[in-house]
């Protein structure tokens, strides 16, 4: 969604991949053909591709019967091209050149890693699927999150946070999409050392049973932990509040916005931009893409949240797009 | 092999293809997905393409191991396409513009047939991978070849025969791969029609139990008579011997070369360029093609063979070429 929405600006983009996937179609082919799992990083090649919609719309298909049930095209295409090329990063960038994209796409790490989440009450969830789908962790909480074998960065998401102007963290699943990054040895040490301003875009939504009690600063505190450093400078916050039946029906599943305690305001060391981020689109791209109807229905507008880091990127050139900073 | 040799020259090209394959990953895709046959038309595809030699190699890449182990990616990628386009036409069109084809490739029929076979001995051989290792065919004689369902041919593989200046037809597979065309309803009647000169590319190689007693004249006999009428104009055959322990090893699969018996030559209509046509390469293209040492040993050179049929297209242009006419 960010990546879609900022490729349209004349600006070098780099997208550094979580890899900690092992769910669905990724899985099987982690396992079965001991790939690195594709299915994170064909997503930011599709939103990056300046390909035809059809080549997009391969991309995101899955196949509906038979042993290949459940496999996605694009994994595929990245599978057999790790496999042509000898590793994950050599059939990457032939991926990138195929699908024509308009930045670059790194895997965090190249190492074939597993996400662990040990939890205070003593249970240990083996990979990210396994943690996407339990409800327990904050109930519990958790005594340690780590990626076994231990993971080196990629030299390349090093050298591109180190020279970035603007670093982008979020939205995303946060203890499978987010947290996984920090875990890779070298990532929290770059965001020490750059000189780039950190942007968090804070989450719409609250996840059952992982970040319900969450609040637009508990994300900001958790990452700087992560980090080492009070390192974020801006949170971005999205204010339109979505339709009333569909904040019901996320509370259904005990899903909850997330807030925004003015109270708080005096300890933060970050700008927080309250602003309209929210997406008005049904179901208007799900044709070149068929996981967005599986996806959150409260989600932000790429175009919307595009537009407001441009400005943090170049304050002052965009007015008028930024309704109040906090 | 023919395509990759003939995509070099400034002609117009149209390869019809059979569409009666049910071995293998195509074979699968079939019964798993309900799609076409992808595979014959696939290898088409990559001879035809200017894309880079990445894109080639994926597309003859065939995975190795769990659920996917024996599919080809580029039956994959034939398959996704014809399953978003609707149509099996319609999805070849996009693969044509993804592969950038240098000419068309045109499913002989768009109808879903099986190939059959019925001996004199009563047996029925169902599809073309059981005939294809059924090696009492010769022995038994044939009594019927038939495609069921009926099948009608492709409107635009009727308008290229007759608009053609050439038809070119073989080396291939006797009953698998060259008489299934004729098979469907229009081909022999627009090969009748059409006032294309008409090439048989003879087989260096009799198959085993298939065509083992069969001689030049017999292939052309028996096309012939698919065609209904004695519409072969030239006859391509090559004269140059392959090494002994290459003929050795094909008589020990009881294969032995194609004869061209001179006695027989009074009776002809059609004319015999006799030339080297063989290959020298070992397995040199076997990278960008991981079928080819499954393929022929003696096989053509798609060169020597593509500059023998400009010849005939354009007779006295390239002289010095063909050894003989007879």
């Amino acid at each position: 969604m960010l990546l879609s929405g900022l490729k349209n600006y004349p600006i070098s983009l780099s997208a550094i991949v979580s890899m900690a996937d092992d769910g669905g179609s990724s899985g099987v082919l982690r396992d079965e053909l001991g790939v690195l799992p594709p299915g994170d990083v064909r997503q930011c090649l599709v939103a990056l591709s300046g390909s035809s919609d059809i080549m997009r719309e391969l991309m995101t298909y899955r196949f509906e019967n038979g042993g290949l049930k459940g496999h996605n095209f694009g994994n595929l295409l990245l599978s057999a091209l790790e496999k042509i090329k000898g590793n994950f990063s050599a059939g990457l960038e032939e991926a990138a050149k195929i699908l024509n994209i308009n930045g670059e796409v790194i895997p965090v790490t190249d190492e074939n890693v597993n996400l662990f989440m040990l939890l205070q009450n003593g249970k240990l969830l083996k990979g990210e699927n396994e943690i996407n789908h339990n409800f327990e962790i904050e109930k519990s909480g958790i005594r340690k999150n780590y990626l076994a074998p231990l993971a080196r960065a990629n030299k390349k998401a090093i050298e591109r946070i180190l020279e970035a102007d603007l670093v982008v963290i979020g939205p995303g699943n946060y203890y499978c999409s987010i947290f996984p990054n920090f875990l890779v040895a070298g990532i929290s040490q770059a965001l020490r050392k750059t000189k780039a301003v950190v942007v968090y875009n804070c989450n719409l939504v609250n996840k059952k049973g992982h970040t319900e009690k969450f609040t637009l600063d508990s994300y900001v505190e958790n990452i700087n932990r992560q980090i080492g450093k009070n390192r974020i400078d801006f949170v971005t916050f999205n204010t339109k509040k979505p339709e009333g039946k569909l904040i019901k029906k996320y509370k259904e599943k005990a899903e909850s916005l997330v807030e925004f305690r003015t109270e708080q305001v005096r300890n933060r060391n970050y700008r927080i931009i309250r602003t309209d981020l929210l997406s008005d689109k049904k179901a208007s791209y799900s044709k070149v893409d068929a996981l967005a109807s599986q996806r959150a229905l409260i989600r932000h507008d790429s175009e919307k949240l595009a537009r407001v880091l441009m400005v943090i990127l170049e304050l002052g050139k965009y007015e008028g797009i930024i309704n109040e900073i906090v």
